[in-house]
């Protein structure tokens, strides 16, 4: 880890590992995915994502990854280490804790299963998109790194004020969105775009209060080779909440490719102060 | 644990755990909840749940479960220990393990938060379900024992074989649902509440391929009030597929009160062989 001029897309750079010993890795929280305390939660799934692809026992893709948000994680070093709690036949049970000094910042669950074709069917309907040059690029220069490091183009629900906590705007959003700059698309990108659906409370109160996702939950229905058709280019997102209540919120997205596969489907629980 | 008579709920004696130490405990899995090839996956939830109910260090209510069924259960000993991840300022990070000789068949990472009142919206709505007395209990005897301990009447989507894998008949599935006998709504039954939408697959495909849960989590909506005024009168529960693609699918799920408030999100990922 050095100032020293790379090649490197942020993200890869963002959520590079050094192994220690198996299973345990060393890394340097940046700022180029950083959000208001800490870094933007994508970026967290990512790194924890990372180290199960990086690990010679894993088999198969991953299937599934549960993020908790423990603590606030600074900028600097950090440690995450790896236990392969469950080898099945024909699924792995992965665990991951994301350390700073003595506090667990941050851990996930991930399972990995393995990539084959089956029977398939797709009740779900991807949402009607205009095509992604009628839809404006959201300005995001100045507004906070981790803007930066993604191009949104809002069909509904962008992050603007226009609502109140007396009169609540619309919590569901639409959108093409993608790595900026550009990037082909894998699990450690997919693991960081589902949470890259802006705290739904903020567009619908339209006030900024305390908030925080708690935990996150993604599972990956891509193949490699979904993923790979898709590349570089922009996906489709969608992202809603059921109820905001007792100081938390659910919140739902899904992101879709250009041409029609359901990529990844994603919740996460978010607190907020008052 | 003793075959003597008792007043206890099925559910109360199926989660029933003795402490060996703080954090750590002994349970028996009995067949009452049992399903095809082990326990009916929301006993295990209830299970975990309980373990971090009972912990002493405890503070606020569950918000999120994640649920791992890493491996197959058998009937007869376990054991369950529980970790306090992280200890924050509003929430607990827990992680249980549930084990049985050297395998660990079933983990859970739990966040505990505060109690409390804040402002509240509600964008998501209830289904439209007609009085219970009006919808028709679905026969469960002698097809299963899990099945048994709850008393299912569905408006939309019973679980019957009118449809073919070449012919897919719809994911959707509404339902009056309740413990059976029934019993006062807490936090452990409503873990095990959120496992009772029959695997997705089975209704869609109208056979019966190998299936299992891999994963899931669910969100706790509900504060204790909220149950108290629910008691153990049917909810309402609501369960739906996006995509089933190689070999495996998601499931989502919500619980709603008869008065209409949200109580749980939930989500989990199947496998299915073919």
């Amino acid at each position: 880890m050095t100032d020293a001029p790379t090649t490197l897309h942020p993200l890869d750079d963002a959520t590079a590992l050094r192994e220690l010993e198996p299973g345990r890795y060393s890394g340097v929280m940046g700022v180029a995915y950083w959000n208001m305390a800490g870094p933007f939660g994508g970026t967290s799934a990512a790194i924890l994502m990372r180290a199960v692809m990086d690990h010679p026992a894993r088999r198969g893709r991953p299937v599934a990854q549960t993020v908790n948000f423990c603590a606030a994680i600074a900028e600097g070093d950090f440690e995450v280490s790896v236990r392969l709690v469950r080898d099945g036949r024909s699924t792995q049970h992965w665990w991951v804790e994301l350390v700073q000094g003595d506090t667990v910042a941050g851990t996930a669950s991930i399972v990995t299963g393995p990539s084959r074709e089956t029977w398939g069917h797709r009740p779900g309907k991807p949402p009607v998109m205009p095509p992604l040059n009628e839809v404006e690029v959201l300005p995001t220069a100045g507004r906070g790194a981790w803007l930066e490091r993604y191009e949104f183009r809002f069909e509904r629900g962008p992050p603007v004020r226009g609502a109140s906590p007396d009169n609540p705007g619309s919590a569901l959003s639409q959108l093409w969105i993608r790595d900026e700059p550009p990037r082909p698309l894998d699990y450690v990108s997919l693991a960081s775009l589902a949470d890259t659906f802006v705290i739904r409370l903020l567009q619908v109160r339209g006030d900024l209060p305390p908030v925080a996702t708690v935990t996150l939950t993604t599972y990956f229905m891509a193949d490699e080779a979904e993923m790979a058709r898709q590349g570089s280019r922009s996906l489709i997102g969608v992202a809603d909440t059921k109820a905001f209540k007792h100081g938390f919120n659910d919140q739902s997205a899904e992101l879709w490719s250009d041409d029609g596969e359901l990529l990844a489907v994603s919740h996460q629980v978010v607190w907020f102060k008052s």
